[in-house]
C-alpha cells in the first residue's frame, strides 16, 4: 500500500490508508482504548486503537517513536472535532500497527523552552529532537523558499552559478580570523568569503555570477549574530556604472524573495510564529554614514567610531528608519575607506570615502557590498596602504592585469535575514547546526 | 545610454547602441581602418572604426582589453556576411570608444590547447583567461542549468534544503583521508560528506532533504577523476521500503536534469563541443555486482577485488551496457558489506551483502547510495565490526536512539556528471577551480 500524508487524509474519508510518522502523543485509556497522535511533515492526526487492534505493541508505544499505521479514515462527530489541528475533523481507526523505531525516554522535548544559555546548549546538543516541531521546521522551509526565490531571480537575470574552492593557498582577506588547514605537507586556509573568486569570474568574462556556500571566520566571539561557519549568498556583476547598480539588484531580489515567502508560507508563519511578513516597498531608503551619524547624534546615541556602526547603532538606526521612513530596510552608503576592505572602490569626489555600502534589515546588517576597484595599479596601492603583503595577494592582483570589466557585488548572510524576518532570538535558531568557538558538536 | 548585449544588435539595425566586452581580436588596416571583434557573454560582433573615430586609443587597443563602444548597427552586404558568428549579418560603426581595462600581453590564449601536464598546469594557473571562451563558459552554464533542474525536482517533491556544517568535532567517516583544522585551541576536521547530518535531518523528521556544498577528501592521488575538494549533491529520504526507492528517485531526477540541459543548451553544446546530449530512458538498467563480475569475466577483464570495481572495470562495464543494453547508465547493486561504509543496511537474505549501490554513467561512477541502517544496536555493531571507535561516533549513533524513520539517500559528484555529459577530458575542466594535492592556487 502507498503511504498517505496526514494532510491528504481529509479527502479520504471511508478509505483505508497507510500513515507513517512520529508518535507525537500516546494516551492509553484504561486498557480499552489507545489514542496516538501521528505526526509527519504535513501535519498531525489522531489514531485510535480498540478491540484486537489495541494490542501490547500499540499500548506500549513510547512518545516520539516512529510508527506505521494502517487504518480507516473516519469523520469525527461535530462535537469531537479538534480545532487545534488541521485534520481535526477526521481520525484513523487503527487496523494494523508497526513500530518502526522505538524512542528511549527523551532527554529534551521538541521545541522546548530554554531559560538560559546552559539550557540553550542542551537544546542544541539534541538539535534533532529540538527540530521535531512545526515551529522549528517552518524555519527551514522558509530558508528553502527564500533561496529558491533568489536563485530564480539570478537565473532569470543571466547569472551563472559558481562553486569556488574553500581551501586556499593564501588567506582570502587580511589574514586575521582565518582558520588554518593541514594540507598534506603545507598549510592552507579556509575561505573567509568567495570574494576573490567571484572577482576572478568577472575577469573570466562571466559577467554575472552567484555562489551559495559556507564561509569560515575564526572570530573568537560568542554573540547571537556571529558564527565561525555560516552559509553565505554571494553575487558579483560586471559593467556597472557604480555601486548603485548593485544596490538596485539587491533590493529587487530581496523584495521578490520576501514576497515569495509571504505568498507560499505567510499563513503558516503567522500561525506557527505569530509573525506577519511584510513585503518591502521599492526603492529601499539610502542614507550616507555621515547622515546617519548626525541622526543618531540628535537621538543621543553614543558613537564609538566615526565611520562605522556598532550593533547598538544599527539597532537604533533600524528603529529610526521604521518610525520615520516606514521601512524595514536601509542602505548605509559612503563608508569611509578606513573601515572597508582594500578592494572597495574609492569615490572620485572624495578619496577617503568608498563605493561600499551595507544593507541593514530591522536593525541588523545583512549585506555588505561595493563597487570593486578593478584597476590593477590602484588596487595594488590600496592593498599596500592597508598593510597587506603583495606576495600574498599577487595571485589575486593578477586577475586584473589582462583586462577586467568594472564590477561590483555583495555578500549576504541568509541566517541573519531569516532570523529577522521570522523574529527569531538568534542565528542559532536559523542555522541547521550552529558553530561558534565553543560549539563543534553534533 | 543603456548597454545592449551583442545578441540583441540583430534587432537594432539603424540604431545607435552601447556595447561592452572584451576585444576578442584587433586588426589594424594600414592606419585607415581598425576592426575590433567585441565579445560579451551573449556573442561576438565586428566593430569598425574609420575617419575621426579611428583614433590612437582605438588603434592601440590590445587583445583581451575590456572596451566600451558606442556605434551604429549596420547591415553588412550579403557577400561580407561572416558565417562563423551569429551576428555576422551586422556590424558596428564605432562613434565613441572607451578603454575600460587594458590587457598586458597574454601569458596564455583563452581555451588554448595543452599538450601535456605542464601545459595543463599553466592553463589552470591562468584559469580566468582560459575560461574566456564559449567552449569553456558553456560548461558552467550547463552546470547552472543542471543544478537548477535538480533543485526544481527536489522542491517539487517536498524536499527541504539544508546547509550542514563543514567543520566537525570528529571525522565524519572513517578518519582516514580527512583534513585537520586548527580550531582555536583544539583540532577539528573538514567534512568528507554531509552524510551524518543528512541522517540527523531524518531523525529530526524532515523526511526529505537535499544539500549542495563542498566535500573535502585528503586523498593523496592525482587522477582525472579525483579532487581534494569538490562540490557534492546530496539527498536523503525517509520512509522508504528499500534502496530501490532511492534509485527510482535518482533516475527520475537525472533524466529530468539531462532533458532540461538538452532543451535549453542542446544546440549550443553541439555547436561548441560537438556533443549530442542524449536523454536516458527510464528505468535505468540494474545489475548486481555478481552479475557484473560474471559479464566482465567472460569479456576477459581482470578483476582485482571480488566485491568492487576498478576504474578499468567501470569503463568496460560502461561499454558493455552501451552496446548490449543501449544505455549510458547502470546501477550496480548488491555491493558486499566488506566494501561499503558501516551505515549501509545489510540485505535480510544475505548479511554479507548491502542495500548499497553505485550509479555508473558512461563508465564512471557518479553516485553512491544506500538504504541506511537506522536501528541503533545494529548500526553500532556494524560500526564496531569496521573498527570504528564508539566514542568517536557516539554523537552520530545518538541520532538513532529517540525514534528515526527508515531512510536512504545518495551523494553525487556533479563535476563527474558534467565531465561525462559534455565529453570533457577531466574533472579539472568541469571545476571552476580545481584542487588536488599539488594545486592550491589561484
Amino acid at each position: 500500500m502507498e503511504r498517505t500524508l496526514v494532510e491528504d487524509t481529509l479527502g479520504k474519508v471511508g478509505e483505508v490508508v497507510k500513515l507513517q510518522g512520529f508518535a507525537d502523543t500516546v494516551r492509553e485509556m484504561g486498557g480499552k482504548l489507545t489514542f496516538i497522535d501521528l505526526r509527519d511533515t504535513s501535519g498531525k492526526i489522531q489514531c485510535v486503537a480498540f478491540g484486537e487492534a489495541n494490542n501490547e505493541e500499540v499500548k506500549s508505544t513510547s512518545t516520539e517513536s516512529v510508527i506505521e499505521v494502517v487504518g480507516l479514515v473516519k469523520q469525527r462527530p461535530e462535537k469531537m472535532v479538534n480545532k487545534d489541528i488541521e485534520t481535526g475533523t477526521v481520525e484513523i481507526e487503527i487496523q494494523e500497527f508497526k513500530l518502526l523505531s522505538k524512542s528511549e525516554p527523551l532527554p529534551i522535548q521538541p521545541n522546548s523552552k530554554a531559560e538560559n544559555e546552559t539550557e540553550v546548549d542542551v537544546r542544541m546538543d539534541y538539535r534533532w529532537i529540538d527540530l521535531r516541531n512545526t515551529k522549528k521546521s517552518i524555519i527551514f522551509k522558509v530558508w528553502t523558499e527564500l533561496e529558491r526565490s533568489f536563485r530564480e531571480y539570478w537565473i532569470q537575470n543571466r547569472y551563472t552559478e559558481i562553486h569556488s574552492p574553500k581551501i586556499l593557498g593564501a588567506p582570502s582577506e587580511s589574514g586575521a580570523e582565518v582558520f588554518e588547514v593541514k594540507y598534506f605537507d603545507r598549510t592552507a586556509y579556509l575561505a573567509q568569503s568567495p570574494q576573490f573568486y567571484k572577482q576572478m569570474a568577472m575577469a573570466a568574462g562571466f559577467e554575472r555570477v552567484f555562489e551559495v556556500g559556507p564561509v569560515f571566520r575564526a572570530e573568537n566571539s560568542n554573540t547571537i549574530r556571529h558564527a565561525t561557519e555560516f552559509t553565505g549568498f554571494d553575487a558579483e556583476i560586471s559593467f556597472i556604472d557604480s555601486h548603485e547598480d548593485v544596490m538596485k539588484e539587491i533590493e529587487q531580489m530581496v523584495a521578490k524573495g520576501i514576497a515569495d515567502v509571504k505568498a507560499n508560507y505567510g499563513e503558516q508563519i503567522k500561525k506557527e510564529l505569530g509573525v506577519e511578513i511584510e513585503v518591502p516597498a521599492l526603492p529601499f531608503p539610502r542614507l550616507t554614514m555621515k547622515e546617519i551619524k548626525e541622526i543618531l547624534g540628535k537621538l543621543g546615541i553614543k558613537s564609538e567610531k566615526s565611520g562605522d556602526l556598532s550593533s547598538e547603532e544599527e539597532r537604533e538606526l533600524g528603529k529610526y528608519v521604521k518610525e520615520e521612513l516606514k521601512h524595514d530596510f536601509v542602505f548605509v552608503t559612503e563608508y569611509p575607506a578606513e573601515f572597508r576592505a582594500f578592494y572597495h572602490m574609492r569615490k572620485e569626489e572624495d578619496n577617503t570615502l568608498t563605493k561600499g555600502f551595507d544593507l541593514v534589515f530591522k536593525g541588523l546588517e545583512i549585506v555588505t557590498g561595493a563597487q570593486r576597484e578593478h584597476r590593477y595599479e590602484t588596487l595594488k596601492e590600496q592593498a599596500l596602504q592597508k598593510g597587506l603583503k603583495q606576495e600574498n595577494i599577487q595571485f589575486y592582483l593578477d586577475f586584473f592585469r589582462y583586462g577586467c570589466p568594472p564590477h561590483g557585488g555583495f555578500g549576504m548572510g541568509p541566517g541573519r535575514v531569516i532570523m529577522k524576518m521570522l523574529g527569531l532570538d538568534s542565528i542559532r535558531e536559523s542555522s541547521f547546526l550552529f558553530r561558534n568557538p565553543r560549539r563543534l558538536n553534533p
